[in-house]
């Protein structure tokens, strides 16, 4: 197909096409004139991939190349590949920050996780600024926060493929990234539903 | 105490307290002279405030703003307080998203939500981003994020002090935002747990 019917499939503005294309996000078409080439299914299935990280997954086309690059040479082993597939996307954390308190929480958990990683490093800033903010915690504190995410974690593993490489970098990254957004709204409706029933028990 | 004293013990530079003093997110000192003010533990607090909000918690300058306004003039009724939290604090979803999706998860789950919130917009928003790019999701689908989420709900608006309105906004606004970049980490960590033990169960 040509450019223009890629961009009706896909709902994309052309101009937009071309600037993945340059950014080197979105493979080339297949050329059929000096001016104009030819594009196909996987193009389609790549700009609905393009889109959802870029969207909802809030990555910057920077970060978006990153996770493609993931996606397009995964590493050799599964470990190795949920752990690029994290780093591909995870914010970076400020350079100074200890990660001591994090350390001691990963600890306590006995939960075996990458040292050197940024996610540590992330967990220290944010467990730094919920102390610093004086916020009050939940019963069981932040081991409780924990102990939910294990157990989604646990039947979240069990979703990544492991059978085809590929697949299984492309299920971690975008598992990871778009069910942040719903994690982080079904908690607030969770809130919602909750103080309405506990202050507006009638309505 | 002078603005450099107010820098030394806040650690933010006074470029960034002079800034923070035009853009109305800091009161301002008493003045002492035409040209120097004197600030006081009031503003140390605030600092600390304000750095929680734009460091980890994520918040643009203009969205820092309104989250110190709920603060500052807070809402009459404990739900209205925590409504207002979250709507000051919520991304802004894309205005031609369809609610239908999110308010059938709602209605099957038996949650009471603001129906017109920008959270039930997000919800539905990201729940078209992970169904466009095909991801598996874990056994119960979107149900066992849910219920997750609300188990945490109900212990998190215990921690809402419900005998002062100001200290219920703070604690709303805060909690909800300051364990969002928690729960990411933890739940980024807990999949490198539990894939460790799964793929590298020696190591």
């Amino acid at each position: 197909m040509r450019v223009s019917e890629l961009s009706r499939r896909s709902g994309i503005p052309v101009a937009t096409i071309k600037y993945y294309l340059r950014e080197g996000l979105l493979h080339a078409g297949e050329l059929t004139s000096a001016t104009q080439a030819r594009y196909d299914e996987s193009h389609v299935a790549r700009l609905g991939l393009i889109r959802a990280l870029l969207g909802p997954a809030r990555l910057s086309v920077e970060e978006a190349g990153r996770v493609l690059k993931v996606i397009d040479n995964p590493p050799e082993t599964l470990l190795d590949v949920l752990g690029a597939a994290q780093s591909a996307t995870a914010p970076a954390p400020p350079p100074d920050v200890d990660p001591g308190p994090a350390l001691a929480l990963m600890e306590r958990l006995e939960w075996r996780v990458q040292r050197d990683g940024p996610e540590l490093l992330q967990l220290a800033t944010a467990l730094r600024a919920a102390e610093d903010a004086e916020i009050r915690l939940i019963d069981g504190g932040m081991e409780s926060y924990a102990c939910a995410m294990h157990a989604l974690a646990e039947r979240e593993v069990d979703t990544v493929p492991t059978d085809q490489v590929p697949d299984a970098v492309r299920q971690a990254v975008l598992g990871t990234l778009l069910i942040e957004p719903v994690l982080l709204s079904l908690r607030r409706l969770a809130q919602q539903d909750v103080s309405t029933r506990r202050f507006l028990p009638d309505r």
